[in-house]
């Protein structure tokens, strides 16, 4: 039952043995599957990586491990490794970006859940502006970089400790803030729990939240977000 | 310090006493600042309503209680008021939609949410689709509605006991899912504890996370999102 | 006190020294005793082993560490040993099997616990059906695998992150399902809590829930039920 | 998509405005859709009775509030209505018992809890033993229950406090425990915390476990097993 | 033993039967005893009052019920009532004030926390400055306030939902900030507990956490840190 | 089986339906059953206490509610009824004391916790010596009551808040301390969590705990305990 | 202040520098101070021992590690050590043994537990009888032990998962049960919360409980109790 | 906008790339910004301390790796190592101490974090009283040390376990305790969570508390405290 003729665009399926590989996502959502690579084999992926590019899928793996990302630049020397952010890309197609987004973080200590946001934006084609190290505690840095952050369509604002960035930005744009929470603190911040807390109770209207240290979905939802403007649409108009 | 003549514009404040009202919420972040009603005095809530309409803002309460509601009433006859949700607001001015999004609900215990979700998206000048009771254990429900909800630009998807709904809805559509956990459920809910993390962990790439029972929220970012959207702008430009 | 001639066959222990064997567990209880190996000796679970066997009980160890495996292979080379389930039998009895399970998994990373189910089961004498990746998120592939489930008389669904595939499944089948959430995911997952917490919540009448990564109960439960299940009944009486 | 004929049996629904019901929940599930009249108008639990009447379905109701009670009876004066579990069932068709489960608790103070596990399962068509009051502080009490329990094909066990009660009848018997926690105690009890934990780390491997003061689930899955039992198939055969 | 002439002093009291009065508090403390009335009756109440001002003590009761304060009024017309900081004071002696306060708060919702730190202060001979209504999601409100905040040598920052003002608050001055999270918010705040966790895990160094709603605490180390502040110290040298 | 003559005098029952008295526990454990109210009707409270008088037991019930407690006093004029402690019970048999425990409190607002286990123990047929109001933070007050606590054999200490009392007093008696934490206090006390885990990490060795609120079981276990001790052995052995 | 003649028995201390050693603990406690050696270097503990032995105390370390265990057998070669309860004593006096305590434990995991425990009682002075091994789902194990059991004047009762078996014993014995949680466990243990929350709401009244994994104080209570006991004094008045 | 000519002053930044150096942290809140090595290449901590001396800054770090300790002692040979505290700092100016706290600690195995406490104090001019081991199981030991307690202007109190200690000192001093728990302990210390708990419920008026482990942030404020105290400036008349 449920299949019909329409039903083998949008729900086709490579069976791998080991994996079900879901060909029309990009069709159904936008964007291809991404391989999350932290339970899988080297072998796995890499598989997967080929089974995905021979059905025209642009791969990217996040969470990849040392060994992997070492296999995988050896079969995909045109490709783009991040190892802060533990992430492997296939280039994306050239043509125009697909809106800009910010990801923005509290402090240093951020920096990998942040590279994670940013290249998952830049694989699904977005124009990525960078703000480090911008936590409360010393405002003014963050007033400073506004004005490039008002040229951008979505945020993706990471931040540990009590996680009060996203709320501060929120106060400052027009458009949705992607807050990730980090693991970074000691003590009552409970593995990213207390940031986790803060962002859901932000007082700022446009917040919305992610996992912990998620800045891989941080950075899909600013990109998807950013993808379907209407800022972007007008510049469209322009070209 | 911090004062200078642009500053004017986005920053200005009107002083209540008991409140400070921030005239330029609009200006800055798109929409005017929302009157939280829960631990105000039904006087204060009619102060601000009117200082904010003396402004040119056209105002919006949530958490109303019943003698707020009668009170707002009584003084703005031409307001709407929805007792589920607990909203009260003046009508938006006459003008094209901007965007449309769905509210969907997993079981009809989650209306008054869904409700609160609505109310806000109209507020804003959204077009709302409502698709209630398509949790997941009857899946067909949610498969008849699809055609309705590909037509919206981002959707509320409002769910309590395990929240598995966003991850279901998420995985059908090429847009933003804005999860709203909800307190709906008994023993191992926890408050809406089961459904928060559920959907923290959301397997679909495209869902993010408000607070527990925070209509308000899912319907303000979803409709944010739909008011930025590149749809809406051709659609603008067929106009 | 407590003791007469019919407590002999129901209650006989084998006293070990540092353990107490439950001789009669097959006979109260259907099956024989398993042994947790996790915090024994080797030398322990290899003489619980020969306890068993030389009082007729067909023994099966969980949770076994790579230096006991080896040495049980080295003692009992006619054992199976299961590495990624990290379990060793000796074989099952030849005969009719006993019912038939599903052990199904939202993802890759789910393999381990599901293989611990799998191999329990099988101990226990059932016909396992293996159905592998088939998270919420891309919902047809689970609708693919429907027709294989409902040969069964009862599953085991095998899920991390929000635990959301047994509530799934539940809605598809008219026998119990045994969801084992895993402590696959990170951040909010809190070490499987969340899938736990969903599945605990599930909104399908069927599903019942075991411990976090305890594949062995939810495979032990399930064989049991398929057991003494009806279908088996008419099967028989058609052999 | 997703609809074809035999699609028509399996998937069809009766769209009340407010709701959708589930028509073909018993040919997919075995049992029908239950009403959880908790979040529900008294209008919209008749309605829903009333449309499952005229599609052939025996409607039974959970966690009814005193006022749906009251509609209820006088509506339908043929229905049985249970003050302390909270529930009412129109009677099952006349017929042979589908199985026998026992429920058994730990104190007085778990009773009803336990009602509504009975009901649930008479609504099933299953025949309950009810053992009381057999915690484990007398652990003689459960002892001399133990020739009526081990007549049933499963049994479901409800306990507060520590909930030790499942794991040491799970040693006595060759069937599945559906345990259910309930949220009697105080203190360190936490809402029925302390036992739910309990009983998801129950030594005893035939334990499974559902929400805190799910009694209707603890009777669901239970009478589901008795349902599809060899013990009931051989009685058949006899009958 | 533990008891000579110099102990006489510091450690005297006064025994009640029901209750022991800390006589020699102020001497070993700087400030006497404060009356927690919750658990207490009204008789016990004005009992220890009447003790305290027999042996010199200036007295203060928090957490004070309707009733309590009825019969508080009653006997001590000169006393200072505020309901809804649920305090009653006699009044402090004449003379110079003991350093100067800030009371902060995020929203007009935490003003009865905030109004229990003033009168606490007030008690203790502190002048307090109240700041209301300058939560981070309009940032430019706290700014315009900055003046009048440094002239404090304390101040209490009080905030509900991700409490993220004392971070904010504390990055502007030179002086110890205690923040008290308060339990305004719904579903996540769980409490009170993401405004403790957040302000707990504050960026800012200079930022010092109590209880939940703990008003009186706030209040009272605020005033014992002006009260021995160098700033006052040179004011009396100027007098 | 588990039958014999023995068990005849230590496991017998008195079935009343809804509850199973268990005879022997006075025999098996030293002393009788004690009926915790709270779960039952008020005719099933007298229906019990009837029983056991008639098998020669001397009843004592807890968690009374006040309806329960006048049915009770109307029937049994000779009981003992503690309003504060909710407690009802039939005078224990003349006789010497059975040893002396010392009940010590925090606060005054511990006063009914620390009532239950009075009542309790005098039951028990204990010496009961009561201390009240010596909480950490006026140390001496302690200090002067060490030489009638020096004169028991073991202490109940209840405190909430802090929970730091019974680390306190295990300092400087020669004897176990039951420590009972109450849910006294507010905001991240967590309804008594914080003294519960603040006793159970005492650094006092001599600290054992129960459940927050437990005043039973406090009383209980001391009054064992001293019913046990030596001290009175001697005492004995002069009479 | 606070020092008198007497004080100088109860309160004199060895200052090493690093520690402060309560010489008078076994004056004002019963038993002197033990060494917890987790936190302190190998020469710390070394310093102590000497200290204590010079004072006449003969001295006790639990938590040692590997290196110091080492370094106090080479120093004191008449010591007992304990390697998996991982505790270091010199022999007690000789004489006559204070009382006799069990230690029993659910399964063989608890054994390390357990031998602290058991250690502790040693070094106290008592007697220690150990059962093995006698889980709930097992219940015939520990009825074979019982009259083993009655013969002692306390039970520490070891266990982790549910930790039921200290109220499946407490409901034989006439004497107190010292309930000590391990984390012996996966899951929804949570390292040990599930034991502790479960023994904490036993149903047995003579249950008390201390910190997880604390066999130490475990065995200190119970030798405690039994050193004070009657039985023990009616023993002397034998000899 | 946000900046004038006086914002120069307070709001100054050096921008590294990496991170945003708060030039003007000293001038606006009294003290310069800390370096939290913990997330920071061993190449950032360096650039950073080079940085700060450029712009006249006496750098601090805490939380330094071993390696980033070898490079800072071969790079700054006049800077002061604490190898336990995990600091490293430039010395102080040379002039008058600014006030003088003590840092008390429960037990030996807070020292790391006292020491954190203490190093971060006297960095900032502060004289430090260290008082180590009076526990409050020891209560005389504490007594002894109050007269150089008492010479102080503000305290640490650094305590594990179930974090008693500040409430006892609290009710001693007439000065504000800030409160740092650590996460000394085991089993139910929850990884300092207890004696959080705890720190935050005391009954004692003057207790303020900060995060786990932060040695640095109870050190910070009990230092500022001390550094504006009237105290301290009275001396200063007399010098």
């Amino acid at each position: 039952m449920y299949q019909n003729k329409e039903t083998k665009d949008t729900l086709s399926t490579a069976e791998l043995g080991f994996a079900q590989i879901d060909l029309a996502r990009e069709k159904r959502c936008g964007f291809p599957e991404v391989v999350y690579a932290e339970g899988k084999t080297t072998e796995a992926v890499l598989a997967i990586f080929e089974a995905q590019i021979s059905h025209g899928i642009i791969p990217y793996a996040t969470r990849v491990r040392p060994e992997q990302m070492e296999a995988l630049k050896a079969r995909f020397p045109e490709g783009v490794a991040n190892a802060a952010a533990r992430t492997f890309r296939l280039p994306a197609r050239q043509g125009k970006k697909r809106g800009k987004i910010a990801v923005v973080t509290a402090g240093t200590s951020d920096a990998p859940v942040a590279e994670e946001a940013k290249e998952t934006a830049l694989w699904m084609g977005a124009e990525v502006v960078f703000i480090q190290d911008v936590g409360v505690a010393g405002p003014h840095r963050l007033v400073e970089k506004l004005p490039i952050l008002l040229e951008c369509q979505a945020a993706v604002v990471v931040a540990g400790m009590e996680g009060a960035l996203p709320s501060v930005v929120g106060g400052f744009v027009p458009f949705p803030i992607v807050a990730v929470p980090t693991s970074v603190g000691y003590g009552a911040n409970f593995g990213g729990l207390s940031a986790l807390l803060g962002m859901l109770n932000s007082c700022a209207s446009n917040v919305v939240v992610v996992n912990i240290d998620s800045g891989f979905k941080g950075g899909y939802v600013a990109a998807m977000i950013a993808s379907q403007s209407k800022e972007l649409a007008s510049d469209e108009a322009e070209s």
